[in-house]
């Protein structure tokens, strides 16, 4: 219905109303109509629009047991943000479809926080809510579809394109959400020691990557890009067959912190693990020709954690302790997706 | 992710590659880049493009104790192609979110299942699927925002710009669907005997009113359009208050068939409330100039309902049995909406 403003006294119209002040704020000119009708219209003038679309489950993707309604809202957006980020592209209009719990008692005042979460990623990176949808059903879901714009002559950055040779870098430290995730199953929001309470925040609130990701699709040095939702060792895995290359990765790059390797020691687990099949980092990984250097200044580090060389299309994890060997499938596959504590 | 395409060896590799040549057929040529990448590419050319966003919960919109999955598919399709249809608008791509139940044995058969479905609309409508998403989950959802491109000049016709002294017209006949549910809810698929089969297809298989929608959206005498999703009531209520204006309903003039009349002599109740509340319909509902006469040859009926008068905005229905009164507001409230058998 993308309908989000029908001015009848009903519990819709109220809720709407409430939150339709929140929604156009940061509204963008393109929008010729935005909530409040059957459609969203946007106008277009030879730009390229991009689309993204990813939604978040309870129970599959997020728990209420370790993270709040308005943390919710803003991660669902922050995943569709890192899409935009890995294409290149600036985010231009969201719409947002919620299925809440009909067994909420007062399900206005739970979507009203819902999306304060989701606003906060709005005003941050400055776009509007165009469109949606609220229905109940059996627990919350919320499916965001976000359109970007490829600014001026920006080419966005696919799958493919990478060359032997090329090192395969990444930003961030990929395995931090896996670990908040594991802390957060283990101990709860409350019972994580003060040190490791940064994972945690790695994983319930991500940072897309938007800018950084702009300026890596106008460096000609860097041949293709993707976002790391389902694991490195599953986005390489990717990058491989579609670049019909092997790609080798050097353990000893991985940019893994004391305190992640002291949480993995407390809860017995290799960090390589998080790192290579935890998932839910997004964070951009990309080919580069061997002449890439990072720009200084970032706002977040990138680090070289392999390289493309020519072969059968594979993925070969080299370690100083236990030597060469191949990496296993072992990232989230969408169609078992779990959260580990219900697995 | 907008991802369906990588291409290793996993299980949701094989359901996505086994997608991909089905969702692929009737490609628009605008989408630089479609499944398989973190984002989908629309090319533009000064064009306006609409959004639509309508998701379909088990339980909520659908109970497969008497639709089969293809179907769910089609309509998940079908209720965003009717809002496509109320703008005026031509279908250009869709990016369609799937849930399915966790605890299905053969999610992936299920999933190309649905997609047929899906297809069915995409085929009969021509425009691709260019992104997605598919996870585990409760039940079975579909979110499904579909883009739509208003084509030459058109203009969209929107919630506002009726007068007073235009007529209310209906395409269809809205109340079919509500009957057809009541009827499946009490029969079941199988049980409902023939002279009802076609009121159940009207709620299974809805028909968007697309051509119609576009032949309206150009003529001048047309103000104002909405589709009839949660009801005539639901829908005037919508246009008397965004227009400030009454809306005076004959009852006389709804287009109730003998059939429709006869089931509900059988379940004992008024065909008229299944007209006005019954909710589901996805036909067009819009006010024309006194002037407006239907096209002659139309692929289906449009029928004048009521009018529009200068007044307090309320929506009245004159009954040569009963009189005048107000109509309650008893359309579907989306925060409340229920399928009727788990009332």
């Amino acid at each position: 219905m993308a309908n989000m403003a029908r001015r009848h006294p009903s519990e819709e119209h109220r809720l709407i109303e409430s939150l339709k002040p929140l929604v156009n704020a940061g509204s963008n000119p393109h929008y010729l109509l935005g909530i409040g009708d059957d459609a969203a219209i946007r106008a277009c003038a030879g730009e390229k629009l991009i689309l993204t679309a990813d939604s978040q489950i309870e129970g599959t993707h997020f728990s209420l047991d370790y993270m709040s309604i308005p943390e919710v809202g803003y991660r669902a957006m922050a995943v569709n943000l890192s899409d935009c980020a890995a294409m290149g592209a600036k985010p231009d209009g969201a719409v947002v479809q919620v299925v809440f719990p009909k067994t909420l008692e007062t399900p206005n005042a739970s979507i009203r926080k819902l999306y304060r979460g989701i606003l906060r990623a709005c005003r941050r990176w400055d776009f509007p809510i165009v469109g949606g949808d609220i229905a109940g059903g059996p627990c919350w879901m919320i499916a965001v579809t976000l359109l970007g714009a490829l600014v001026g002559e920006a080419k966005p950055r696919t799958r493919k394109g990478a060359l032997a040779g090329d090192g395969l870098w990444v930003t961030g430290r990929p395995g931090e959400s896996a670990a908040g995730r594991a802390a957060l199953v283990k101990w709860g929001r409350c019972g994580i020691s003060r040190r490791f309470r940064g994972h945690a925040a790695r994983h319930v609130t991500p940072q897309p990557r938007l800018e950084l990701g702009r300026a890596l699709a106008g460096d000609h040095r860097v041949h293709t890009m993707i976002d790391v939702s389902d694991g490195i060792s599953k986005e390489c895995r990717t990058l491989a067959f579609e670049n019909s290359l092997a790609i080798l990765l050097d353990a000893g790059a991985f940019p893994l912190t004391p305190s992640l390797k002291a949480l993995a020691a407390e809860l017995s687990i290799d960090p390589c693990d998080w790192f290579l099949h935890g998932g839910e980092d997004y964070e951009l990984l990309f080919a580069a020709s061997p002449d890439y250097v990072p720009a200084k200044g970032a706002e977040v580090a990138v680090t070289m954690i392999g390289r493309f060389v020519a072969g059968k299309p594979k993925v070969v994890l080299s370690d100083h302790r236990s030597g060469t060997r191949a990496v296993p499938n072992a990232g989230w596959d969408h169609a078992r997706k779990r959260l580990p504590a219900s697995q």
